[in-house]
């Protein structure tokens, strides 16, 4: 990790660069993909699947037998804390639930909103070596809550044809409708815009590699809603004395382990703990199993020190970190001044792990500076809303002659003429 | 208008579709703006506008004595409906606001969610024949609200180098904090990658033709945030006996006065008020003073006849109107069983005009069947939520075991000992 020492506000932009790394030929290969799904459906599927998941599938959906065996295959104590995480999830995001608010904005003109339910929502679950049963849940758990009447789940078989079982039993137990063995670019294109097996969503959720988040933002071009734009995932330890530098270590490498081009930025406010936590990532990377991905990543991230307080919470709100720890002495005031970041945790005993499983907020997060616009999935990702509004005759006798007005200025004679012919009406 | 009794399912795709107009060389010509401006900023800004807007533009930003004269040069009746509609609009916009959401989801773990605005939004009003003043309104009201620090709004100049004095008096009004004279692709880019005089925001709102929406498009792929994806506005009116013909005409010429791609959707319950309607809009056509737009918009549009309510709202949650205007004699129940819609106007004294300006709901909504999942501009589009969490030493002993077991299934060993090394230390 790269230490810097009370960094000029001029270089904050540079600092806060993510890692990019950018294929060649993402774009006309994933095109290439959306277009044969389009054409030939399920085949395609098949296809595909072959291809890039070296198996061949005849059904693509997953059967009831299936669901039942996985359930039967997994270890009481996993299925108990999947289940204790899920209900932990359901009860932070059911708060989040809103009455129908009303508002008569004049006499006589009352006007509504209301939360409806999107009808078919897509999630996708990567394949590969971390099976991120723990996704199906964040995602899972408020798409039932909102009222989703069909809710799919694609992701990609192992090579014997199959998806991991703690999917699985998470996919059931949250209410999935249908879980389909589809994966990458095409799965995501199968839900985009429906096969013969595969309904067509009208919003896609889920993370997944550079081809999975070209797939969802070429979709996104076609109407097609997605839970926000995707980047690696990172986290941002802010510290001082107060704080453990084991704590702290195993709080990066969590981060580190991800992915190589994952993230992990440390702000400190003097360099005393520096070479502490240097000696702990080391002795804690060594009995990392995937120690490999971690000091790649390790690779890309920076320590800051910024001896004032107000200028680094200025860094961080400018970073605008997916995960921001924060292990200060003064955390509950340093957190409530935080403006731009997906998840904050606050204090020694609440790791990222906490909420990257159980804590009940959601893990689905902005990451790369999304924070400054984007928030979090919540129950509302899953939901729009509807205003509606209704004039009695009082009330349009009022608010017409405004409008009438208004609609002459903007040289709309044919929205004044509604209003005028209402009001003549009613003389 | 072309009429459709009781259409078959199988052809309500088809009977969904927008008219689509599609530029040729629109992608290159956009991506060509938006490198232009990113490289030479406010020199790039003013060749455009002077290619264009046929203006040359010094200061970009519009002064505090153009201000001044703007709304000096208003009469006192406009002055006040604006004012009027800008007052119901943040009763409607000021009741959506949220408190913080505590929920403890177990003894010692706390978490909460708290709505922070958006630093800088950014608002594109169009230029042309109607000055859409009642956009600034609908944009600028929720910001303010939110609290976003800097609110940049965006309009081209005429050919005097003027923007229209009712667009500055609304800004002003609603607390828009620097306005510039730009328009079309490069104020999008301006706004986006920042210039000289235009500060870079993170999210764009507002209202273009297909330069602009694309241009919106292309910088969303480099993370900005925009309101929502945009098309021609449209209008489904749906009546039965109950309606008045000439309220009906008047409503769809409303809408179809907006532009050639506007689309104007009738569903009637049965044949016997088509004629009626049909007469009543030719009478009202020829008084309009946007006739021909008008005639272009009403060859793209329908009539649908469904006898049975039930199938016509089904079809109608298909369609997914921006606006929905509902004049059947059960319209409440109607109004409560629509699940995709922009806005829905109740009755026969509910033209969509009054929503457009003064009802108080917002304006900019889903066209194009978005309504599926995406909704009208509000409050919370000028804000996004941030998750905290804090465990209590306690909480950690209750749920990091839970964490553990998730974090091993799922192979991320930092993951575990990030929670293994707190339950260690408390031992």
């Amino acid at each position: 990790m790269k230490i810097y020492s009370n960094p000029l506000q001029e270089t904050w932009t540079e600092l806060s660069k993510r890692p990019q790394l950018e294929l060649e030929f993402l774009d006309s290969s994933v095109r290439n993909v959306l277009n044969r799904v389009k054409k030939s459906g399920d085949d395609a599927l098949r296809e595909l699947t072959l291809q890039y998941d070296k198996v061949s599938i005849q059904e693509l959906r997953v059967s009831e037998a299936e669901l039942a065996e996985a359930e039967k295959s997994l270890p009481a104590s996993l299925k108990q804390a999947i289940t204790t995480a899920a209900a932990n999830i359901e009860k932070f995001h059911a708060a989040q639930k809103r009455d129908v608010m009303t508002v008569e904005t004049l006499p006589g003109v009352t006007c509504w909103r209301k939360g409806v339910a999107i009808d078919k929502v897509g999630i996708y679950i990567p394949g590969g070596s971390a099976p991120l049963f723990s996704t199906v849940l964040m995602l899972g758990v408020p798409a039932k809550l909102a009222g989703c009447k069909e809710v799919v789940l694609c992701s990609p078989p192992d090579k014997s044809g199959k998806i991991n079982a703690a999917i699985l039993f998470a996919a059931k137990l949250v209410g999935v409708t249908r879980i389909f063995k589809a994966g990458g670019a095409q799965a995501i294109a199968a839900m985009a815009f429906g096969t013969q097996s595969i309904p067509k969503v009208h919003k896609i959720f889920g993370p997944g590699n550079q081809y999975v988040t070209k797939a969802k933002q070429l979709v996104m071009e076609e109407g097609l809603a997605i839970d926000m734009p995707a980047g690696p995932s990172e986290v941002l330890v802010m510290a001082d004395e107060t704080a453990d530098a084991s704590f702290i270590a195993a709080d990066l490498l969590s981060q580190a382990e991800h992915g190589e081009d994952s993230q992990v930025m440390l702000v400190l406010n003097n360099d005393s703990m520096v070479s502490a936590i240097q000696n702990e990532i080391s002795k804690q990377l060594d009995q990392l199993p995937r120690k490999a991905i971690a000091e790649k990543s390790l690779a890309n991230s920076r320590v800051i020190i910024i001896n004032d307080q107000a200028t680094a919470l200025d860094f961080i709100n400018e970073y605008a970190p997916e995960h921001l720890i924060i292990n200060t002495k003064n955390a509950d005031a340093v957190a409530a001044a935080v403006s731009n970041a997906g998840s904050v945790f606050i204090g020694n005993y609440s790791p990222e792990a906490i909420g990257d499983y159980a804590s009940g907020t959601n893990h689905t997060l902005p990451t790369n500076g999304f924070a400054k616009a984007f928030a979090g999935v919540s129950l509302e990702s899953f939901m729009k809303y509807i205003t509606f509004q209704k004039l009695t005759e009082a009330g349009i006798k009022t608010l017409g002659p405004v409008v009438e007005e208004m609609a002459e200025a903007e040289q709309l004679a044919g929205h004044k003429r509604a209003v005028t012919i209402r009001l003549e009406k009613l003389k």
